[in-house]
C-alpha cells in the first residue's frame, strides 16, 4: 500500500495514500485495534458532517473565506450524503470525547476540500482540519451535538415510522377481531371473558403511550451543546455562534433544534441520552410483553393454547419435519433484551462523568443509536411479518372459553362471592360445568344461571 | 395468643384474637414467611385505603347500604391516616397481583367496620371484605390503582420538594461563586477555565430537566386502572364507576387522577411504573455525577484537588485521628446505584407480563416506592447536610487555575492551533510558565501574550 | 426522653440515657434520616461482633489488659448471640465504608463492657471504643471482613440449605415421573416427546450447578481483609494479627476463613462480593426459568395447558370466585427480580471504588444479605408449598401427548426430513392424524408408522 | 444478479447463483433485514463448522457413506477455516434457538460438498443438508455446543492471553515501584502511606482472582450439548453420539470437552453462558476500578493530582493545543460499561426461557462473544499502550506525601486516638505541618514524633 505522510502536534505519520483522512486519524486507528465491526455508527458521522456544513455556512459570516466556507460545505455534504462512508475506519472505543472521529470527519472534510482547491487529496492546507473545518468548535462540543442531531434523525426517520406501523397493524387487528369473545387469563389461569379485540387493544395503548414518551425525550435532545467549545464557556467561539448553528442544522435536518439552555450540562452530563435510552428499554419491555402473549397465544399447533395461528415464514427445525415457530417474536423478544442491556451501557456511562466532560460519549451514541436501528427494522418487521398474517382460530377460541370455570363470576352479584366459589370448586372436583355444578350445589336455578352467565355479555 | 377463627373460600383459619384481619391475610402471613423486614411498603397500604374510601363514596351512590357506607368509609379513613399501620403485616414476596394485601386491607376495613357497628372486631357481616368493602372492584384494578395513587402521593410529597431543595441549594451556591474563576478539567486533565458557579450551574440544570421528566412521566401515574375490575372489561362494575373513583380520589388527594384510557393496558401492563422507575433511575444518574463531582473537588486536604471544604460531620475514621470525609456524597452514590438497581427489578418485572395481568405488581411497586423514599431522604439530606455547608477554597483555586498549561488554548486563534501546542508541550516539557515558554521559542511576544491569556476573560 | 453526654473527636452530643452506644453512632443516626426500615441488616452487626469477640481474644495475646479483654469478649459475644439488635440503629446510607456501623458496634460493646466492669452505661472508660474495642483493627478492615464473614454464615446456615431442599423436591419428584411420557415443547411450540421426570431433571442439575458456582464464589469470600487495618498495609498491628484473626474466626464460626492474600486488593475492590452476588443472580435466572415453566404447565385449570395440579394455598381472587392462582411461582419470580435488581446495585458498586478503598460497601453488604434471605426463603417455601404439592394430570399430559404432530420426527430416518415434513404439513391443514395423513400421502405403510411413531420408545 | 432455485418444505426460492448456501438461509436473510453490521459473530459459524467436521467423522462410524462423509469434513474444515465467512450473511435477530444459522452452515456445507462431488454449486444431492450434514443433529444441541466451543476457543485465545499480559504489565510495574512511598487515599481523602508497588498490587490480584473466576466459568462450559437432539432425549442418534462428539471436538480444538451431564439442561437452560457472561462482567468491575484509579493519579499535569505520567499517544484536543488524554483508561472504561451492559442483555435471555428450550440463544451467543472480543483487545491495548508506558511523577509523589496529615495515624498507639486527633486538626486549622501542631499543642515531644511518623516505616 502507498502512503503519504501526514502531521499533528504529536509529529508525522504514514497513511494511506488514497485515504482523505490525516494523522489524527491514523493514530486512533492504529491505538486502538478493534477491527470493523466495531466502527463508530454511520448516522453520528452523517451528524457530524452536517455540523460541518452548518460551521461552514455560520464561519463564513464570522470572517471565514468564502473559498474555503464553499469548500468544507460542498466537502461535508458529500460526507453527510454518504458518499465516503469508507473514510470513516475509526471505531466506537477510542477517547471518551469522540474527539478523534470529529477529527477524523474534520480531517476528511478538508482532506476532500484540499484536494477540491488544490488537486491533492488530504493535507492541512489551503483547508485545515482544525483551524478552518472545526473553526468556533471543540469536540466537547460537536460531538454530543452529534449524538443528538443523530439520535433526532434516527428516532424520526426509522424508529417513529415504525413504531407507528406496528401500532397500526395491531389497532386494525383489534377492531376486527373486537367481536371474538374469548377467554380471559390472569395468572396465567382461566378468568372472566375479553374479546380478542380488547386483549390486543392494550398493546395498541402500550405503543401510543411508549409514543407519547418518546416525544418527552425528545425535547431534550433537540437541545445542542455546539457552542459550548472546550468546558461550556463558549472560548473561541463568537455569542451568536450556538443560535447561528441550531438554525442551520434545523434547516439542514427539518428539526426543531435549539441551544443547550446550559452548555455546561451539555457537556458534562448525558442525562438526555440517558433518559433517551431509558425510554427505549420502556418500549422495549412493552414490545417483549406483546410478543410473548402472541407466542402464547399461538403455541400449539395441538397441545398449546392455540388460539392464533401464526405466519409460518421458515421451516422451524431441522430436525422436526414440517415444525413452524414464531421466529418473529423471537427476534422482537431478542432484540428487546439487548436493547435493555444496552441501556444498562448507557447508565453506567451517563453517571461516571467528571466535571466539565463526560466521556463515555462514544459508547452511549454507539448504543443508542444501535438499540434505535434494533427496534424500528424489529418493529417493522414484527408488524409484517407477524402481526399482519394472524388469523383467530376462532373454533379453538370458542372451546376454551365455553369451557371456563371463571364465568362463574357474572354469578358473584346475584348469590355472593362465597357461594359463587363453591359452585366453581364444585365442578372443578367434578369435571362437570358450572351450570350443571351450580344446580346440583342447589345455589342458583336455570333461569337465573342462564340470563347471567353469558360469556357475550360479560366483556 | 388467643385466637379466634376466620374464614374464606378453603376454609377456616385460626388469626390472632386482637387483628382485625381475617382468613386470606392469615393464610398469607403464613405462606410467605419472610419477616417484618420485608413487609408491603406503607404507602401502598395508605392508598388501598384511600380507594375504600373513594368506593365506599361511590358505592353509596351504586345501592351500597348507608350504614355500611358509612363503616367503611370511617374505617378506611382511620387506616388511610396511619392509624392501624400495625395490621399490615403481609410481605412484599406474595401473590403478583397483590390480592392478598388488597384482602388485608379489604378485611381490616370490615374487622374494624364490623368491630364499630356490632362491637365484635373481625368477621364478614355486617360488613364483607368481599361484597360490600371490595364492591365493585378486584385486586386487578385496586392493586394498580394503588400503585399509581401510592407513587403519585410519594413524588409530590417527598421527592419533588426534596429535589427543589437540592436544585435550589446548588443554584444559590452557582449564583454564589460566579465570580470564583477556576481550572476547568475534561478527561480528568486540565482544560480552560470557567467559574465555580459556571460548574455548580450544570448540576442545577441536570436538576432542573430531571423535575421536567418526573411530570412527564407523572402524566401516565395520574391514570388509574379502577373501574377495570378483573380482566379490564368492568364486569360486576357500574360503567361509571372509573369515572367516578378518579374523581373522589382526586378529591381526597389533591392530584389530578383520570381513568385510564384503556383498562385493559393498565392491568396487564406496568409501562407507566416502568417509566416512572426509569425516570428516577435518570436522576440517580445525575445525582452520582453531582455526588462525586464534589466528593473529587473536596478532595484532600492536602494531597487532593482541593478545591472545595466540605462539612465535617462526623469523625472519618477509626483509626486515622482527624480525618474527615465526604459522607454525604458516599451515601447519596450509594443511594442512587440501589435506586437503579432497583429499576433493574422494575424493568424486570415489567417484561414479563402474561395476557391479562401483570403479576410483579408488589416488587414493582415497593421497588418504586423504595426508590423514592431512598432519593428523598438523600437529596434533602444532601442539600442540608453537604451543599449548604461548602466552603470554596479560593486560594487553592487561584493556586490550581494560574499553573495551568490549557490557557494557551486563548492564544491559538492568533496564533494558530500548532504553534499552540508548541508552546504548551514546551511549558510541560521544561516546567516553565506558559508565557516563558512562548517568549522562548519566539511564537508570540509579551504584549500579546499578557493580553490574550487572562483566565477572568476565558469564562 | 432522658440523655446522657457523649464525646467524640468532633466535640459533644447528648445520647439517650438507655443507649449503650456514644457519639459517632448518636451522629450518624441524626446525619442519615432514612428510618427504621432501612437498617443496616443485622447479620453485618452479628459479624463485626464476632470480630470485637476474635479481636479480644488475640489483643489479649498482645498485650492488650485481661480485664479489658476479658469484657470485651463477653459483650461482643452478647452482641453477636442477637442480645442487644436494637442498639443498632443506623441505616445502610451513611459512610461508604461502614465505619460508623463500626464504631456502632465498638461502642455499645464498650458501653456495655463499661457497664459490667464499672456499673455505668455507655462512656469511653475502662474500656475505650477505638483504643480497646477496635485496637489493631480499622473499619476499612472490618467493615470488609465483616461483610464476607455474614455472607458465609449467610450462605451456609440459610442458603445452601434451601438450595438442598429444593433441589431434593424437584428431584424426588423428576424420579417419580420418571414414566410419565408428554410432549415437548421448543419455541412454545409441540415438539419431541419427553418424560415428566426428564423435564424436572433439568431443574434439578440447573440448582446442582448453581450449588457448585457458589460454592466457587465462596472461596474468594474465605478470604478476610482483617489486618490490613486503614490502607492495606496493616499500620499499628502486629504482623501475625490477620493470621490469629482467620483463625480465631474459623473457630467461632466454623468456616474455613484465611487472611486475604493481598490486604489492598481486599479493601479497595468488592470483587468477591460482586462475584457472589453475580452468582446469586445466576440461581435467581435459573428459578425464574423453573418456577414460569411450572406456573406454564399449570395453566388452566381448564383453557391452559394444565399439565400440572399446583397446590390451591389460598383464594386467587378478590372478585373471581375459586380461583386459584401459582402465588408461589410469582413469588418466586419477583424474588428472583428483585436479586438480580440488587446485583445490579452491587456492580454499580463494585466499579466505583477509588484507590486505597471501595466506600459502597454499607449498600453492597446489604443489598447481597438481602438477596441472600429472599431467595433463601424463597426456594424453601417454592419447595414446601408449591414443588412437593405438584400433581401430574396424566389423563391431560396423555391427550396431549398423542394429538401431537412432531411424533412424525420419528419418522425422518426412515422415509427422509422432506416426506416426513410433508405428512405433518398435511395432517396439520386438514386436521388429521399423522397415522391418516401419512396414509393418505402413500409415504408410509402402516406397520412401519405404528413400529416407529411410539411416543414411549422416542424419550 | 444470477440466481438459481433452491427448496425447502415451504416450497422454492430463488438464491444468488454464486451463493453456497441454499433456501432456509435465504428466506431468513430475507425474513429479518437488519443488514450486514448485525451479522452473526464468525465465531460461531466456525464452530458450528467444527461440529460439523467432526460429526462427519462420526457419522461414518454410524453408517455415512465414506464419500458423503469426506466430502463434509474438507468442506466443513474450509469453513471452520475461515475460507467461505462471506457465506453466512444471516443476522443474529432471526428464530431464537439459531436454527437458520445451523442451516446456513449446513446449506454452505453440502453446496460446497455437492460442489467438489458433482460440480454443481449448492442443492441437497447428493450431499443433503439436514439428511447428511445435519444427521444426528438438531439445532437445538447444535446451537448451544458451537455457543460454548465458540466461548471456550476464544477464552483461550483471545481473552486469557490478553488478562495475562495485563496482568504481567501491572506486576512489572507493582515490583519495580515498590520502594516508591506515597500517600494513601480513602474517601478519596489523604489517609495513611502506602508504596506505589502495593497500590498497583491490588490491581495484579483482581486480575489473577478474575482468573480463577473465568476457569471456574469455564468448567461448565465444557460441558456440551451434543447429542441431546430436538429436546434432550437423543431421538434419531445414536447413544454414543455425544461422547464420540465431544473426543472429537476435544481433538479438533484441544480443549477437554465433555458431554453434558443432563442435555434436557443442556437444551433449555443457558446458565453456563450466563455465569459466564457474569464473570466478564465482573472483570470488567476490576478494569473500571483499575482503569479509574489510574486516569486519576495520572490526572492533570498541573492541577490534577499528577502522581503519574501517562503515555502520550495522541493529541488530546480538537481545541486545547498541547492537551494529551488518558484515552485508554476512556476505553477500556466505555468497553467495561459494555460488557455490563451485554451481561444484562444475556440475564434476560438466560431467565426467559420456556420448557424444552431457550430462544435467546442467538443474542447471548453474539453479546458473550462481542464482550469477550471487546474485553481482550481492549485488555490488550490498554497494557500495551498505557500500562507500561506509565512513568511515575516522584517528584510529585514526595511531595503530597509528605504534606499529608494523616501521618499522625502513627502518633495514636502512642499518645491515643484522640490526642493524635487533636494535632491532625490543629494543622489543618492552622495550615502548620503536624510537627508544628504537635509540638505546640504539647501533645508530643520532638524525639517522638520524629521517630513515629516516617511515612516509609508505616507502608
Amino acid at each position: 500500500m502507498t502512503t503519504r505522510i501526514e502531521s499533528d502536534s504529536i509529529g508525522t505519520i504514514a497513511v494511506p495514500a488514497q485515504a482523505y483522512w490525516g494523522a489524527q486519524t491514523q493514530r486512533s486507528l492504529e491505538n486502538f485495534p478493534f477491527g470493523p465491526n466495531e466502527r463508530m455508527p454511520i448516522g453520528i458521522i452523517h451528524a457530524l458532517a452536517l455540523i460541518k456544513q452548518a460551521a461552514a455556512r455560520v464561519n463564513r459570516t464570522h470572517d471565514l473565506a468564502p473559498g474555503v466556507a464553499d469548500a468544507i460545505e460542498h466537502a461535508a455534504a458529500e460526507v453527510a450524503a454518504g458518499h465516503h462512508d469508507d473514510q470513516f475506519p475509526l471505531v466506537i472505543w477510542q477517547t471518551g470525547s469522540g474527539t478523534q472521529t470529529n477529527m477524523n470527519v474534520n480531517e476528511v472534510i478538508a482532506g476532500r476540500a484540499n484536494e477540491c482547491l488544490s488537486g491533492t487529496r488530504g493535507g492541512r492546507s489551503p483547508v485545515h482540519p482544525n483551524d478552518d473545518v472545526n473553526r468556533s468548535q471543540s469536540s466537547n462540543d460537536s460531538f454530543p451535538t452529534a449524538l443528538h442531531v443523530a439520535a433526532v434523525v434516527a428516532l424520526n426517520r426509522d424508529l417513529l415510522p415504525a413504531l407507528d406501523l406496528l401500532t397500526n397493524a395491531l389497532d386494525t387487528a383489534a377492531r376486527e377481531w373486537a367481536g371474538i369473545v374469548k377467554i380471559g387469563r390472569t395468572h396465567l389461569q382461566d378468568a372472566t371473558p375479553l374479546t380478542l379485540g380488547q386483549e390486543f387493544s392494550a398493546y395498541v395503548q402500550q405503543l401510543r403511550d411508549a409514543k407519547v414518551r418518546l416525544r418527552h425525550a425528545e425535547e431534550h435532545l433537540l437541545r445542542l451543546a455546539q457552542g459550548g467549545t472546550a468546558v461550556g464557556t463558549g472560548l473561541n467561539t463568537p455569542p451568536s455562534f450556538a443560535t447561528e448553528m441550531a438554525a442551520q442544522l434545523a434547516e439542514l435536518t427539518g428539526h426543531a433544534f435549539v441551544p443547550a439552555p446550559n452548555p455546561f450540562e451539555a457537556l458534562a452530563s448525558n442525562d438526555a441520552l440517558v433518559q433517551f435510552s431509558a425510554t427505549l428499554a420502556t418500549l422495549a419491555v412493552a414490545l417483549t410483553k406483546i410478543a410473548n402473549d402472541i407466542r402464547l397465544l399461538g403455541s400449539g399447533p395441538r397441545s398449546g393454547l392455540g388460539e392464533l395461528d401464526l405466519p409460518a415464514n421458515e421451516p422451524g427445525s431441522s430436525i422436526m419435519p414440517g415444525k413452524v415457530n414464531p421466529t418473529q417474536c423471537e427476534m422482537l423478544t431478542m432484540v428487546a433484551a439487548q436493547v435493555i442491556g444496552n441501556h444498562q451501557a448507557v447508565t453506567l456511562g451517563g453517571l461516571q462523568g467528571h466535571l466539565e466532560l463526560n466521556v463515555f460519549k462514544p459508547m452511549i451514541g454507539a448504543a443508542v443509536l444501535r438499540s434505535v436501528h434494533l427496534l424500528s427494522v424489529g418493529m417493522e418487521s414484527f408488524a409484517e411479518r407477524c402481526v399482519e398474517g394472524i388469523e383467530p382460530n376462532t373454533r379453538r377460541i370458542a372451546e376454551l372459553v365455553d369451557r371456563s370455570l371463571m364465568l362463574v363470576t357474572a354469578l358473584a352479584p346475584a348469590i355472593g362471592y362465597d357461594a359463587a366459589a363453591r359452585i366453581a370448586k364444585h365442578a372443578h372436583a367434578s369435571g362437570t360445568t358450572l351450570r350443571e355444578a351450580g344446580l346440583a350445589l342447589g345455589l342458583v336455578d336455570e333461569a337465573t344461571f342462564d340470563r347471567l352467565v353469558r360469556p357475550q355479555d360479560m366483556v
